[in-house]
C-alpha cells in the first residue's frame, strides 16, 4: 500500500522473548513465539488478557469497607503479584518482581511463606508452578547438599534463580536451612487446600521424601531427642544456633508430611515410582517418624515460652528504648558477631512458627512467647510485621493486629516508604494480604478442613473475599456484627468457625 | 685512586632501611641510618654480630645427646627465630618470618603463645619488644572494640600489622577473642619470668585493664555465673560457640591478674598515673574480681572433662578413622558449617587450657579431657601436637609426648614436609622448643617461683639447656637417671622439683 503525505500510519511491533532454559534453540523458540503472537490481532491480545484478569479479579476478590485507599492498595497488590510471578516451572518470584534490580532478581523462601499462602486461596495453579520450579531444581538441592557436606538428601538454597546457592554470606544464607521445611510446608498447604493427590504423586512427595531425609542426616540425637545444630533460623540477628525453634518444629512437620504422603501413596498404590526412583526405603519412614516424634523443640519453664534457639535466653537483652532511630535498621550499624550476642530479633522467628505451627504448643504459650518477643523485635525485616499482626489477630487482640497491620499495605502504591523506585515489595504483597484473610479473618486450612476465626478492626465497616477452597469457591462477608460465608460453586464444606463445626451449603451466618 | 688494568676492586655496598612508621622522614631517616653504616668497617659489623649471637647462643643454649639431628635442628630454630622477630615496638614476629608471603605477613596469637614462652626464658628483652608492640597498638584495639560494638576496653585484633583487624572471615578471625586473653597471658608470663614492675607499671598494666574491661562487656551473668556467648577459641572447627572453654578460663585469668596488678601497683603507689589516664575506678576492679570468682566454666559430670563449649558434646562425633587421608585438612574439604556441626577439632583447644592454665582443674579432669580431645583432633593445625606433648608429658606419658614431638622440630632444617620453599614455620620452632623445656623439664613459671617435673624419652641420652629467670641464669642437664640444676649466674633461687621445694644455690642433683 502507498502512503499520502499527511495520511496517520499506526505500526504494532511485537516483541517475544525466548531463553536457553525453555528452548534448546533460541532462534527457533522466538520464531515460534512470533508466529503465535502475529496469528492473532492487538484487539484479540487484549480481549485474552482482558478475560485473564477477569478471571483473576474474580478469584482474588477482597474489599475493605471503610477504606478505600486500602481496598485499592490491596488490589493493586494483587495484580502486581499475578504481573511478577513465574508462570511456569523455570521460573518463581523475585523480592522486587520485575520492577526493580534489589536482591539482584533471586528467590528466596519468601515465596513459600509469603507469596504461596495467597495463590493458594486465589490462583493454586500459580502455587502449582511455583512448587514445580521447586521440583525442577530439586536435583540442584540434591547437589547443594552434598557441598554442604551431607550424604543423603536435598537442601534448597537459600537465594537461587537456576537452583543453585547464590547467597555470598553463609551465616544468614545456606545456614537457613528451614528453607527445606518451608518448602515442604507450602507443598503440605497446596495439597491441602487443593487435594491434588496427582500432584503430589508426580512431585510434592519427592520434595518432602528429600528435604526429610535432608533433616536425618543434619540433626542427631542427645539424650533421646533430636536435635539439629548449627542453623539459622528467619531471624537473621542471630546466626548458627542450636536448635532454633522454628527450625526444628518445620523439620517436625517435613517428617511428619513425608511419613503421611508415603502411607497415602501407598494406600493409593502410587508410591513405587517415586519410592524406587530415590530408593526410599520402610525403613526410612520409619526413622523420620521417630525423629519426629522425639523433635527436641526448647521450651522455656520460668518464662513459659519457646526459646528461640538452645542459649538464646543466656543472652543479654538489646535496650531497643535507648537505640538511636538512626541506628535502625541495626544490620546496617553493629557488627554482626555483636547482634548474635544480643536478644534481639530482626524479624518473627518463633512467633512465626506460632502462626504456621499454632497447634504445636498451647495458646498460652503463645501468648507468652509473642510477649516475649514483641519486646525484642526490631522489624527490621519486612516480613515481620504482617505476621505479629496474624499472631496479635489469634490471640484475640485485634487492636495490636491493626496496628502491625499499619499503612504496610498501601507501602508500594502510596510509595510510602519512598523506596518504590527501587522496586515493588512483593513478599509484603502477600505478607498483607495474609494479615487480612489469614489474621483478622483466622482462615486455616488443616487436615480437619477450612477454619476461621473472624474479626474486624473497628476501623472498617465490613470486609469481603472469596477464596477457593478444594472444588469450591467461597464468598466471605465480615463485619462487627456478624460474618456471612457464602457457597458460590462447588460441593458442599465443612466449615469450622471458632472451634465450632459447621456445615457450608448455600449461605451461613454466624 | 686510579685502578690499573687487571687489578681487583672490591665494591662494598651499604643498603639501610627507613620507613614512614619509625622516622617522620624517611629519607633523612635513612641517610642517619647510612651514615651510623658508613662508620663502621665492615670487620666491625661482622664483629658486632658475632657477638650479638655469642651472648644470644648462651641464653638459649640447647643440646640433646643421642640426637644430634635434632639438636642441630632446634639450634637452626633458634636462630631463625632471632633473625624474625621484630627488635623493636614497630614490629613483631610474622608466621613465616621474613622467609615467605604465605600468611601476609600477618601477625597472630601465634607470638603471645607458642614464641614469647620461648623468647621469656632466652632473651626476654625480645618478648619486652613483643608486648610494646601490643602496647603500642593499643589505641587500634581500642577502636576495633568499639567496631565490634564494645563500649569499654580494647579487643585486639586476630591477624594485624598496623593493629587494624586484618582477617576477612571473622567466624574463625575477629570472633578469636581469646587474643585478648593470650596478650593478657603473655604480659603475666613476662612479668613472672623476669619481676620487671617497671614494665608493667609503664605498659603492661594498662594492657591488662582494658583487656579486662572488654571481657565485662563482652560477657553477661547468667543464673549467678559469667558467661562469654559467640566467640570462637582455638579450634576453628567449631565457631561462634557460648562459653568456650579455653576462652572463659583465659578470661578469668585476664580479670584476676588485672585486679592482681591493680593491687600491686596500688601497694608501690605507682597506679596513678595508669589509672587516671583510661578512668579505671576501684568499683570496676570489683566487678573484674567478682566476674573472675563467677566465671562460667563449662563441666561434663558424665565424661568428667571441659566440654570445648555449651554444646560441644551434643553434637555428633567426626568419624576420623573412615576419613580419606586425601580429606585432610579438613577445612579445604569440608564446608564450614558442615565441620561447625560436628565434635571434631582442628588443634589444641581445652588440652591447650589445660597446658597453660594446669592449676584450674584436677589432673584427673585433665588427663580425661586429653583422652577425650585426642580422639577427635586432626592436628590440621601445626600449633597442634606440640602442645598435646607437652600435656602428655605433664600426664607422665613421656612415650606419647615423644611421639607428638616426633620429626616436627626438623621441619625447616630436614623441609620434611616439602614445604619449607613457602617459608619456614615459626610458630612450630617455638612450640617445639616449648614440648621440651615446658613438656619434657616440665618447667612452669608460676606465682610461688620456678618449677620443674623432667622427664626424659628414651630415644635420648641427656639434654641440656639454660634459661633466663628474674636475675639468675640456670643450666639444667637431664637424664634418665638424675636432673642437675646449676646456678650460673644471679641470686639463689627456691625451686620446685616435681611437687618438692629446694633451695638452688650452686648446684642441686635430683
Amino acid at each position: 500500500a502507498s502512503i499520502e503525505e499527511g495520511e496517520t500510519v499506526t505500526l504494532t511491533k511485537f516483541t517475544v522473548f525466548s531463553d536457553s532454559i525453555r528452548c534448546k534453540d533460541c532462534l527457533q523458540g522466538a520464531m515460534e513465539e512470533m508466529e503465535k503472537a502475529l496469528k492473532l490481532s492487538l484487539p484479540v491480545l487484549y480481549q485474552y488478557q482482558k478475560e485473564y484478569l477477569k478471571e483473576y479479579w474474580n478469584h482474588c476478590f477482597l474489599e475493605i469497607e471503610g477504606d478505600d485507599d486500602l481496598t485499592a492498595a490491596v488490589n493493586y497488590n494483587m495484580y502486581q503479584l499475578i504481573q511478577s510471578v513465574g508462570k511456569d516451572e523455570y521460573c518463581n518470584i523475585a523480592a522486587k518482581g520485575l520492577s526493580g534490580e534489589g536482591y539482584e532478581g533471586h528467590y528466596f523462601w519468601d515465596t513459600e511463606m509469603y507469596i504461596q499462602p495467597f495463590f493458594n486461596l486465589t490462583e493454586p495453579g500459580i502455587t502449582k508452578n511455583l512448587i514445580s520450579f521447586r521440583y525442577r531444581t530439586l536435583e540442584k538441592a540434591r547437589e547443594n547438599a552434598r557441598i554442604l557436606g551431607h550424604r543423603k538428601g536435598a537442601l534448597y538454597p537459600w537465594r537461587t534463580i537456576m537452583g543453585t546457592e547464590c547467597s555470598g554470606y553463609y551465616p544468614s544464607g545456606s545456614a537457613g536451612y528451614h528453607i527445606n521445611g518451608d518448602i515442604a510446608y507450602s507443598v503440605v498447604a497446596y495439597y491441602l487446600s487443593t487435594k491434588d493427590i496427582e500432584f503430589i504423586v508426580e512431585k510434592g512427595a519427592e520434595i518432602l521424601f528429600e528435604t526429610a531425609r535432608l533433616w536425618m542426616d543434619v540433626g542427631n540425637y542427645y539424650n533421646g531427642s533430636f536435635r539439629i545444630n548449627c542453623v539459622t533460623g528467619p531471624d537473621e540477628y542471630t546466626c548458627m544456633v542450636n536448635n532454633n525453634y522454628y527450625t526444628n518444629v518445620c523439620a517436625q512437620f517435613n517428617l511428619n508430611w513425608a511419613v503421611k504422603f508415603y502411607r497415602l501413596l501407598k494406600e493409593e498404590k502410587k508410591l513405587s515410582p517415586v519410592a524406587e526412583k530415590i530408593h526410599l526405603t520402610e525403613e526410612e519412614i520409619k526413622e523420620f517418624d521417630q525423629a519426629a516424634r522425639n523433635m527436641y523443640l526448647p521450651y522455656d519453664e520460668k518464662l513459659k515460652i519457646n526459646p528461640q534457639d538452645d542459649s538464646f535466653l543466656q543472652k543479654k537483652v538489646w535496650d531497643l528504648e535507648h537505640t538511636p532511630k538512626e541506628k535502625f535498621p541495626l544490620l546496617l550499624h553493629y557488627h554482626p558477631l555483636h547482634l548474635y550476642r544480643y536478644q534481639v530479633c530482626k524479624q518473627a522467628d518463633t512467633v512465626l512458627a506460632h502462626f504456621i505451627f499454632e497447634d504445636a504448643q498451647s495458646l498460652e504459650t503463645i501468648r507468652n512467647s509473642f510477649d516475649y518477643y514483641e519486646k525484642i523485635t526490631t522489624h527490621d525485616s519486612s516480613l515481620s510485621t504482617c505476621i505479629f499482626s496474624i499472631v496479635a489477630s489469634k490471640l484475640g487482640r485485634t487492636e495490636k493486629a491493626y496496628e502491625y497491620f499499619g499503612d504496610s499495605a498501601k507501602l508500594d502504591l502510596f510509595n510510602t516508604h519512598k523506596n518504590t523506585k527501587d522496586g515493588i515489595h512483593t513478599a509484603n504483597m502477600g505478607g498483607n494480604y495474609m494479615a487480612i484473610i489469614y489474621g483478622f479473618a483466622g482462615l486455616r486450612i488443616k487436615e480437619d478442613g477450612l477454619h476461621f476465626a473472624p474479626s474486624i478492626p473497628k476501623q472498617w465497616k465490613e470486609y469481603r473475599f472469596k477464596i477457593n477452597y478444594e472444588d469450591s469457591q467461597i464468598f466471605v462477608e465480615i463485619n462487627s456484627e456478624e460474618s456471612k460465608f457464602s457457597l458460590l460453586k462447588g460441593s458442599p464444606k465443612q466449615v469450622v468457625i471458632r472451634g465450632k463445626r459447621y456445615e457450608l451449603k448455600d449461605t451461613l451466618v454466624v
